[in-house]
Parts: structure tokens; C-alpha cells; sequence
């Protein structure tokens, strides 16, 4: 089960290689995050009010072909597994077009409390929240979870 | 007659002041001069092989509030003035709740050679292209423009 | 009197256009903001403990020639105006080579509450800091500042 | 061998959570790869003059602990192992006053014609750069590279 959401590169994006600077594929995969927590009822800024942060642990990240000025492209993700204070995300970047992937990632985030930046569990409400749209296979994920 | 897309704000847009960084303002302004370009029939990307490169010439801004985390915006613009080589938009970044205009913006705009960056002509096309989005007032400087 | 430090270009930097993406002399011109607040020993993580917070409330900003990949520039700034609860800085972003302006600003800055956005004076150790590193022209309007 | 350069941490570096945005820290070692290859005797922008763009193919970064607004930060890198058309990169950003690593990563980066985006051999001169830099190791990875 994926959540996608469409992004188009602007000039804020690229670089003098005439192409999406490569940090900014990592923009664009935390705005689905972003979109897909909104997605399940929540929003960073609530979070932040209850000393929820989530912190980006670990990436790995292959640039796999240049998207360029002006593209259409989507950016999709998709839960690989859910512990009590991390989540790792499966993400890519498509052109919208033909659905090439043009960069794909594994982002492992982090539950921390903003106050003291120390890991914390995941709240319960939002565990449920991911199940719910992540389907069946992460709700597994969710109940094999020590 | 005006122009707007909706933003929304993430995580890459704020600083640690807690709102949004207010240099991305102008990302956000620039990110509608875009949509409109492609409005007209227009795209950055067509435009560079064709040796048409827009530049920011001057910018006057007003950061009246800051938007903050999750906010939704609408940035808007409206040509003030259109010439041979430059036009003006002004443009607003407000809130999509209520309204409130968060920050304003005049930002003149040159057209110039992407191979030497020396200033052009604006292509006739576009022109016209602005003239039927902009309506009769911006057409009325269109005609205007010596 | 002015203050000024070193910027080099690199390809975060830089856009499409093969130049300096416009927006990012603004980020220049904050580097020298602070870099000058801690030669006047403060630091804005300090400052946000003691909930001061500055903002920047107007920019006129004029971009008059490119900076490229690589290239070797100076951001520097100079106290125009210094009032309770706001300072403009003049600013310009030259090339090192020869000193040519590329870019140059008028930045006022506020100084406001971190918690609450409000305006507040600016602390009177921080009037004097300026004042010190800006000499008799800035310490008298400091003076005349009512 | 290892090449190290000063980095601080300003405004436009952090983000809503107090610290700074996690992308940011791959720009910092972007940074480092730039000035390592000035000190080989090279610049970005004349490599794109001979059709020479590097990108980066892959990354695997670890984000170990937060960087704060103002810090003072190392940026390092050595050079894991050099082939004809790659070079991975290794590379951690730590703090400057106790040298704790707060990032770390390994970039592989790619040699393409700028025209055509196309992979082709590093040029000897570089290569050869690389080396001078990078001491005896490095060279022995240059010579068994087939």
C-alpha cells in the first residue's frame, strides 16, 4: 500500500548542472512524509506542541537519473517497517510521465522528544494512524513489534 | 485580474525561529511566477534553449507575520507593469484560513540572453501570452510600453 | 565602518541559469548579520534562550550582476539607521577579484519576542555592541534614537 | 589522508526543530568534495567548460546527533576508493570543539559528460589530483583500478 503526491521542480531546485540538485530529492521525500502524516490526522506542528520531533536516523539514497526544470514528478512512499520509536520508510521520486524512478531511498526516522532531542516511543494514536493507511502488511509489522 | 497557487508549508521551509524562513518567501513568490509562465503556454525549461533566461532585477519585500509550520498559504501575484525587457508583479504570500497577507512583494523581473546574461527583448509571444492571463489593464500597458 | 566576511560559491548555490540563484545573496547578507552579531559577542542561540529573536521586516534588494560557480565574493554590511526595536543594515555582495557589487540591499531588522512574535526593544548590551564595532556614525544614532 | 574544512551553522542552515535541517549536512560535505578539488587544482566551473560534471550516485548517511544554530563544525572526507568512472567518498561532519562525530556518510560520486548526463573515465589529471591529495592509499586504489 503507497501514498504518492505530486511535486513539480522549480528553479529553487536545480542547480548549474541544469538539473535537481540531489539534496533536494530528500525535500521532496519528506514532503510526502509530511503529506502522509497529515494523511493519517496529524500534523508536525501538534506534534511539536507535545514534545513529538521525528528525526531522519539513517538514509540510503540512489540517484538513479536527473529530473529536470519544470518536471512533473511524484514522490511515493511506502512503509517497510515499524518499530516503538522507528519507522523505515521505502521512497521514490518518479517522473509522472513514463514512471521512471529517477532516486529511490530507504529513510529510517526516529521518534525523539523535541525538548531534549532523546528517543521516545512512538505514540500510540499515530502507530495506528500509519496502520491504518499502510494496510494489512504494516499492521503486521506493527503487531511483530518488541 | 490575479494569478494563485496554494503552498504549504514544510519542514525545509522553517528555521529555528520556528516559521518559515523568510528568504523562502520569494521561493514561493518565484514558484507562481512559474505556474503562470506555464499558464500562459510557457515553460523555463523551452525558454533556456531558446536562449531566454528571466532574471530578478529588484525585489522590495514586507514581512508583516510569519506563517508557521503546516500552514497553508496562497501566493498570488498580478502584473503591475509590463516593458520591452522587464515586468513587474507584484505578489502576496498570505494565509489560505483567513486571508491575512503575510508578506508583499514587488519584484521587477528582466529578460535576458541565458548565453551572455545580457538583457533581451521579451519574445512577442509572451508577451501576448501575458497580456490575455494579465486582461485588459495589463494589456493597456502592454500597448503603452515605448 | 564596515564589516565584512568571505563567501565562496559552491553548487548548493547556484540554479538552471548557471549562476548564483538570487534568493541565496540574501542568505550572503544574513551570514555577515551574524557573523557581526558574534564579533559583538552575541550569538542567536543565546539570544533565542533569553527570547530574543530578529526578523527581517523589509529588504529592497537590487541584483545588478551575476556571481558564478566557484567564485570568490565579500558580504558586507554597515549600519544605515538604528532605532529600539529596529536596525537597517546596508549591504552589498561584491566580487573579491575586483570588488565589483553584485548585489546590494537595504535590510531592516526587527527585534521581537521569540515566544510571541511581538516587537520588543532591542537589549541595550546589544545597542552598545553595535555601536562599538559601527563607530561615531552609528553611535550617534544610536544617541538620537527616541 | 584526510581533507578538513570550518563550517558554520547559520539561520538559513536549521530548521523548525531547533537544529539543523538533516539536508543540510550532505550541502556541508558537498562543500568539502568542492574545496578538496580546488586543492587538487580544480573548479566545477571549468570542468563544465570541458563537458566534466560529478554526481552523486549513491549515498549512505548516518545522522548521529543534532548540530545547533551557531556551531562551529568540521567537515571531512577521505577518499574510500577510486575506478574509472567513481569515487566513493567517505565524510563526517563533527562538532569543532570536542570532535564528535554528529554525521557521517559515504558518497560514491560519478564522473558524466555535462552534455548528455552520459558516465565517462575521471580525466587523468584529476585522477592524478585525487591521488596527490589523498597519499599513498589513494594511489594504490588508482593503480588497481581496471
Amino acid at each position: 500500500m503507497r501514498f504518492s503526491i505530486p511535486i513539480r521542480v522549480y528553479i529553487e531546485d536545480t542547480d548549474a548542472g541544469g538539473i535537481v540538485y540531489y539534496v533536494n530529492y530528500l525535500k521532496y521525500m519528506e514532503r510526502a512524509r509530511s503529506e502522509f502524516l497529515r494523511a493519517c490526522g496529524f500534523e508536525h506542528r501538534e506534534l511539536l506542541q507535545q514534545d513529538i520531533l521525528f528525526v531522519v536516523h539513517k538514509s540510503t539514497v540512489h540517484y538513479k537519473k536527473p529530473a529536470t526544470m519544470d518536471e512533473a514528478l511524484v514522490s511515493t512512499l511506502w512503509i517497510k517497517n515499524q518499530a516503538k520509536v522507528r519507522v523505515i520508510f521505502q521512497q521514490t521520486i518518479a517522473r509522472q510521465s513514463d514512471g521512471e524512478v529517477l532516486c529511490e531511498a530507504e529513510n529510517e526516522i526516529a521518534c525523539v522528544r523535541y525538548s531534549d532531542k532523546k528517543p521516545q516511543r512512538i505514540p500510540a494514536q499515530l502507530r495506528e494512524g500509519f496502520a491504518t493507511i499502510s494496510g494489512k502488511n504494516a499492521q503486521t509489522h506493527f503487531e511483530s513489534d518488541k
